[in-house]
């Protein structure tokens, strides 16, 4: 097993990029301290190793804080690179199309999804449920591209994990809101690849928290805030 | 000169993410040809090139796309690894740390100044400078943290572009908003990176348009569509 070294990784039970880095730390096979936060009564180590955000994840190596999922998981990918395969793709041009779907994901997947339970109306819903259906049809079309059963080959890299981290809500919301986000009659090769990525031994199973987790997530917020509570069913 | 390949740059005039990619290709010594897009008629090639976002800058290499700015330099960093002293830094966490600050940046400096702009009213204007001044704040507790004439270093790197491409913006928008945005009296260690960095012969002369052309494209602008003017001076 890799990392020998002191690394620790502050998480958050629900939090989909905690979840993210956690799974780069498992493809190489990194042995560390997974912490897990808090987030309504914040650690002083948290607040110290990411005072921009004060969010995690945060990945702790010997005592220095790495913030921002995408970066850890290209910061574990490097210093871990002998470990185990490469996580992101070794060629310049496939690796520069991981990063453009990544940031693509990062900034349109969760703010999608996430709004689907801020939303105030059925119509301000319906709208974040059509900009979720966007994306995910964007994605089957990159799978379509490709051509390959993950996004950049045979077996799960960084795109499959930057979209993967987030299943687990999707699931959670479809009960949760009755929508059906991933739908194998609209977004086959979607529907497939989430299937064959929630089957992988290191990557997924493990570090995924069920779809309950979530829902249990959201019940308890709306106890301890009934004013704020969310639409959910 | 590095790049005797097939370089192309789609680009527009004003767009701070295209000075950036330039930036990028000026420091690995590339020879491109620069193609400046009419975004209000995009090209064929723009809009086969980029179906997601159909956006400038697209850097096309050998007939293939690489879009998203933060993704292009790294491309250009690792296809021209040896034309240049490396623009991120080559030490990982140094890596992780520039690519931390490169999502702060791209995350807010832009929707922040833009916002600036779009502000319907005087609260809105007061609250996007507020979140600017924010943000240059944080930039120059990084170099205070550095403690280098640039972000990391003796040299220009990867996050000096990254922010280096706004401040023609910041220039304009001084003039035009009559705020002080760049202001050495309160981040005295920002200002003056900003005026070296403006001083580089490499990545900044020569692809930095003068803050001139952002004041004419909005007159422009407002020329073109009076109803939708902006409420510059």
């Amino acid at each position: 097993m890799a990392g020998e070294g002191d690394v620790k990784l502050l998480g958050a039970a629900v939090s989909p990029f905690a979840v993210l880095a956690r799974m780069a730390l498992e493809m190489k096979g990194v042995r560390y301290e997974y912490v897990d936060e808090d987030m309504g009564n914040k650690s002083e180590l948290l607040l110290r190793s990411n005072p921009v955000h004060k969010k995690v994840p945060v990945l702790i190596h010997h005592g220095r804080p790495v913030c921002e999922s995408l970066a850890i998981v290209e910061f574990v990918d490097e210093v871990w690179d002998a470990a185990g395969p490469s996580i992101l793709p070794t060629v310049p041009y496939q690796r520069a199309t991981a990063r453009f779907w990544a940031a693509y994901t990062d900034g349109k997947l969760f703010p999608a999804y996430f709004g689907i339970q801020r939303a105030a109306t059925e119509t301000e819903r319906a709208e974040k449920v059509r900009e979720m259906v966007e994306v995910i049809s964007q994605l089957e079309a990159a799978l379509a591209n490709g051509k390959k059963p993950f996004f950049a080959g045979d077996r799960v890299g960084y795109l499959d994990i930057v979209v993967g981290c987030h299943l687990f809500w999707l699931e959670a919301f479809s009960g949760m809101f009755g929508v059906a986000l991933v739908d194998a009659s609209k977004t086959p090769l979607f529907a497939a690849w989430a299937e064959r990525f929630g089957e992988d031994e290191v990557a997924s199973k493990g570090v995924v928290p069920g779809a309950d987790k979530v829902v249990e997530y959201f019940k308890k917020k709306r106890q301890d805030n009934p004013a704020a509570g969310t639409a959910a069913k």
